[in-house]
């Protein structure tokens, strides 16, 4: 199976005819967002809880159907996040077809949003050239580069979003979870682990427990940490 | 074809099997609200503008994972929306399974929204029973009740959005097009229409035209205009 393939079977559900045109893009609720430390709660861990490793940008004022061309003008910060999903329940919402509302709790920021000339060499002006490495209780867990297969960059998902409506100053773009063709690399969330093991044949990973720390840190050609590391554990709700 | 398979065929697409127990809710864009006097500006008809009558409320702090017996304390204000839909383009998106963006602009907001106390009777705690009417070019267009016919009230809608996640105050929560299982009261948007018109083999009416002009309008039983009127005109984007 192909990276294509792999991506349908983790959505459970037949690829879009138009996914090579059109970004799978959802909006996530923005009235609450945590910190970089901060538990992600939950009340139980049958609902698939996984992290979701990526490159975030926030933009300016966008006006309503900008270009590609026109829209990498509009990244004014660069930022990582940890776009937590409980997989189980994601599942039964794709059945309903109207997007993610219980799938997916609030998002976690890392301590440091930067601005693009910040960055140097690793921005090209509409990704970040870097990677992003993930632990799982102290191991690797993926060390994927967050400017490799980006197949949507970000001027093209800003230019997305912006197709029939303005963006506000603030408004939060992230990249979807990093995902490298070369599967060596390891990954950036556990469904997709799961799915490599799945055709491998192997016993899968299970979905994160409570108790179970995850950090995302991305670096840079000198091996800085370039927007602080995010470090959450899975804690019962009380 | 009774009222549930209205709705099944409005969104082409099977009705989820948990469409009696779970509310079809989607999360929408709130970096940017539109006022009540505010155009829909958009770039061609051919995305199907529509509108969408419905009544929303607003909370202050909600918990997560709170039941829907406690949900309805939460409700702090109640207002009115044109939750606008550009009905092509959701067509679309349904298909990708991750819910709307381009498909749902800025939502347009009355001019006042109340406590729940200045309703009186017709504020029952988890719903609003009063007429919502709706003209299109100064003709009638329908006058639903927002208190008959509501599968999920209120409270119930709440306790679904916090399922996993707390909500911030000032969370909005609509409650969808409202929709009277009584045709003869017209309907809160086109489409509803349009599938009525579908199911007595009458010519359909088309979806908004640049320069139609749209006002929504809740009387209490004294006939005093609660939240002012939303009058809104569709404008070609400049």
């Amino acid at each position: 199976l192909n990276h294509a393939q792999l991506l349908r079977r983790m959505r459970n559900a037949e690829r879009p005819s138009d996914a090579e045109t059109t970004p799978l893009m959802y909006q996530g609720g923005s009235d609450h967002f945590v910190g970089p430390t901060s538990d992600i709660t939950a009340e139980s861990e049958e609902w698939g809880i996984d992290f979701e490793a990526e490159i975030a940008v926030i933009t300016d004022d966008v006006p309503m159907g900008i270009n590609p061309e026109d829209a990498a003008a509009h990244i004014k910060l660069v930022t990582m996040v940890n776009d937590v999903s409980y997989r189980i329940i994601i599942a039964e919402e794709i059945k309903r077809g109207l997007g993610l509302i219980q799938g997916k709790p609030s998002t976690a920021f890392a301590p440091l949003a930067v601005t693009p000339d910040e960055l140097g060499a690793a921005w090209n002006g509409r990704k970040l050239e870097l990677p992003v490495e993930i632990t799982l209780n102290g191991e690797l867990f993926g060390r994927p580069n967050a400017g490799i297969d980006m197949y949507f960059d970000f001027s093209a998902l800003i230019s997305h979003a912006a197709r029939t409506r303005e963006l506000t100053a603030g408004t939060v773009i992230g990249a979807g979870t990093i995902s490298n063709h070369d599967w060596s690399v390891g990954s950036a969330c556990i469904a997709e682990r799961r799915m490599i093991e799945t055709l491998q044949g192997r016993t899968l990973t299970a979905y994160l427990r409570f108790g179970d720390r995850i950090s995302i840190t991305t670096y840079d050609s000198a091996h800085s940490n370039v927007f602080g590391t995010i470090e959450q554990q899975v804690v019962r709700t009380s």
